[in-house]
């Protein structure tokens, strides 16, 4: 990389942090892995204010809420695969915003599904910098209905 | 106010002006009120990346592109009633975001219609406090297919 030198064009180390934690999500997710699910989102001052929406719900609001839903969601789907799509980062200060497009295969049990509207799930997610650094603070999902 | 002294149970002042930026974006909506609409959504160092998921829809990226889908929304839905339940206001420090749910009836001409889920939508509005005051930065809204 140093060889090639400074690329203006490309995202700054903020912007790669912040993808970063996003891939971290659907690492944690497709590894059923609640302790790597628990250090992403937000604590602390922000652990209130967390809200999670999953696609077709209503939304939750607070960390504990939040995790109880990925606790269930982890358990009811052993096998998941998730590729991001569209994968868009905007660092504003504090706060960075992505979004993304979720393609998801679930399997339930022995049972090999994917979800009824295709798979294709539209995502923002909101991360907050912190002294740990970025954790996902909001995150709706969406079923993507129609291409516009 | 004043009279009942200190209320350390209600919303602070910063949520209550989230609250009535929260508000203005319906207000604007069900107005057809492209100059409202614009002044609420962020400009400036965040107009880049502020985002806008319709229900069903994949995410629009930047204010341009933004106000244009308002635009056609408002000029599609020349009837529209907008019935906000279960506001939620959390403001951590320049960012603030609100749950809620929009129960929207829509007419179409002389058609009057509702969305063809039942027209319940959750929604997540985030916004960045500016020195014109709270500004829109994202809004996502999905269908809400079920009840937890």
């Amino acid at each position: 990389m140093s060889r090639l030198g400074p690329q203006p064009e490309g995202p700054g180390p903020d912007a790669r942090a912040v993808e970063a934690a996003n891939a971290e999500l659907y690492a944690a997710f497709e590894e059923g892995d609640l302790d790597r699910m628990e250090e992403l989102w937000v604590g602390g001052p922000f652990a209130d204010s967390a809200v999670c929406v999953h696609p077709g719900s209503p939304p939750l609001r607070g960390r504990e809420e939040v995790l109880r839903s990925w606790t269930l969601l982890m358990a009811n789907f052993p096998y998941v695969q998730v590729v991001l799509t569209d994968v868009d980062v905007s660092v504003a200060g504090d706060v960075a915003v992505v979004t993304c497009a979720e393609n998801t295969l679930a399997g339930e049990g022995d049972r090999e599904i994917s979800f009824d509207y295709g798979g294709r799930v539209a995502v923002t997610n909101v991360f907050r910098r912190t002294e740990e650094g970025w954790r996902l603070w909001i995150h709706h999902g969406s079923p993507v209905l129609s291409d516009p």
